[in-house]
């Protein structure tokens, strides 16, 4: 029998790392997908390359211009990005960092690829608990997503397509204790929103990242070398 | 009071040139979205611009480079466009003009900018009755990303974002009566899958086209100079 094919949405991040990894233990052929859409911290997809070519696992990387997404201060340069507190990260308020339909473009092209290529599951690391408020990472935005794709695609009509989000529910902490279990390589991981040499420490994802590692009671090989 | 705004998906072709004319008939400020995506009838990306300058509306086109989508005989360059009946056309078997995902990475695209510019409206000219197969033109497709992007963007869930496929029930010839009562300049449209210097008269598009202004009784300005 030969084994399911899936494309990971990939930025290099903790969640979208453990879940690539995740999808590897699960037995699937994994073909990687990285996204550049002009965000500031484009180091990410240097990270991404790096932990695809140590697990030898085929590559995707497109890259998007819409001059648009500059009205987002993880993309516009004359922007700062926000230092807010966790409480502050957390309420529910949608934040200068937003995207305008990132997880959207990045679902259709990912659709698009797993129809070209006849994959079986799309696998994204979304998460609804430990988040910044953006709408694109709801259960009910994700389940719509997946009905459009089996509906409007060649792969979705003919065979089915899944699209699979095993972090969705987790705190971050659960997904480092994950990551630790199936062996992600942390310090390889980057998810500072800012584009330094070494994460800042102040943005969203920074301190989402500290608190879950802090209470899994894990070491962050990325911030502590 | 102010307009509604709406983002048309311009591609240059008669369907939605009739969309774009349709919108402003509707009261509509419209702003169109023309995507290249390494179609093989680049020509229509010319007529869309054309269109939109004439109309004085403000224009945005991207450029997706997916080295995947030359799997679509519409795309790759060593393929052939097929030359089939139109009783084949439109038995709903999924042709190799079929593009991976593109209507729903197009409204992904359309909703992404819908949201950063805080427009009311998506338009889009989806045809379920004289088309090729294609699954991403269907009403229930189209619904379902409707709801989508309503649920995973700021504009969709804090105001609202409709996806309005006007032609979706209308048979070709009721299109080419509707474009000729709004005064669709028919004639600056391009159609043809193929990107020779006239259409060339056999690929699916061009048939179906045929026929709507055959059995309307309007001239194809485009064709017949």
């Amino acid at each position: 029998m030969t084994s399911k094919k899936a494309i990971v949405l990939f930025s290099g991040g903790l969640d979208s790392t453990t879940c690539l990894y995740w999808a590897l233990d699960k037995g699937y052929t994994c073909e990687t997908l990285t996204v550049s859409y002009g965000q500031r911290h484009a180091r990410e997809v240097q990270a991404a390359q790096q932990i695809a070519s140590k697990l030898g696992v085929k590559q995707h990387s497109v890259a998007l211009n819409f001059p648009w997404l500059s009205t987002s201060s993880l993309v516009g340069k004359d922007q700062v990005i926000p230092d807010q507190s966790l409480a502050d990260i957390t309420s529910g308020q949608i934040p200068s960092t937003y995207v305008p339909g990132r997880n959207l473009i990045f679902l259709s092209v990912a659709a698009s690829l797993a129809d070209a290529v006849s994959a079986d599951a799309i696998v994204a690391g979304p998460n609804a608990i430990d988040f910044s408020g953006y709408p694109d990472c709801t259960p009910a935005f994700f389940e719509t997503v997946g009905k459009a794709i089996n509906l409007g695609t060649k792969r979705g009509v003919q065979h089915g397509l899944e699209v699979l989000a095993p972090l969705m529910h987790l705190s971050k902490t659960d997904i480092v204790k994950l990551g630790a279990k199936l062996g992600v390589p942390f310090e390889l991981t980057w998810s500072c929103y800012n584009g330094g040499d070494t994460p800042c420490g102040h943005c969203d994802s920074c301190k989402l990242r500290a608190r879950g590692f802090a209470e899994a009671g894990v070491k962050d090989g990325s911030v502590e070398k």
